[in-house]
């Protein structure tokens, strides 16, 4: 697995990220693809939303339980989002903005700036959110009174 | 990068696996964790739906532009869900039946038996239907007259 970019983002440190219940995530930025495989961006524009499959570069450890942002109780890892995963993957759906050759520019970033990127999918679909469950975000989200979690987070 | 578990799944062969406009994905399987990762799967099973991301351990090469199944034109690989990747990583939304331990009971398998899985994380929200577009797909889909794709294909 090499990168097949870096994303330039307003975010320098995970503490400036937007974490929890009802956290926002609309900041925009530029996933910067390599120019050599710019090629494999033909037709991209056509999208209006990518998933961005990314690392979790400047995660230094593995917890299979934590306690998340948006709670006060643990879960397990693959139950979350958290960063200390098996495999540091992070997933994140984006809107495609415009693309100016190599450069895809996006909001609803949620990544540190350079953050290496492994691939950039279409997004095709939805789970209709009728038929969505989310656990023990959902009891958490009741706990707090928070608004639900903004598509992608 | 190291798996963290295993597909198992009905398709031995990629021929066997639908593909193309309006192709359904309902195949039934399990999501096969390692056991000495069970704990990272805690509170799992009050997700309807799960992102499995997977390796395309049998794809042999790269290619920047390639022609999908639902069109007889040529695609950049980031526009598409071709297995010829820079990274050769798979995305697949499937809807979790049941957990039984460190194997996940699962719906909407696209994968072939036997496929690594690097990452399971929960499906929290997708972005609404009425704001998705879809580029090159659409336009292959109103030329054959196919239903839209379904969810995760």
């Amino acid at each position: 697995m090499k990168p097949v970019g870096f994303v330039r983002s307003p975010f320098r440190d995970t503490s400036e990220i937007p974490k929890g219940c009802g956290a926002k995530h609309d900041a925009d930025g530029v996933l910067e693809i390599l120019p050599e495989l710019e090629e494999g961006l033909t037709d991209v524009e056509g999208f209006s939303h990518l998933f961005v499959i990314w690392v979790f570069d400047r995660s230094e450890h593995v917890a299979l339980l934590g306690t998340p942002p948006s709670d006060d109780r643990p879960h397990g890892v693959f139950a979350t989002r958290s960063p200390y995963r098996p495999n540091p993957i992070g997933l994140t759906v984006v809107q495609l903005l415009r693309r100016e050759g190599h450069r895809l520019h996006v909001r609803g970033l949620d990544m540190l700036d350079g953050t290496p990127i492994l691939d950039v999918k279409p997004y095709l679909s939805g789970v209709p959110q009728e038929s969505v469950r989310r656990g023990w975000l959902e009891e958490a989200e009741r706990k707090r009174g928070g608004a639900p979690s903004p598509p992608g987070s």
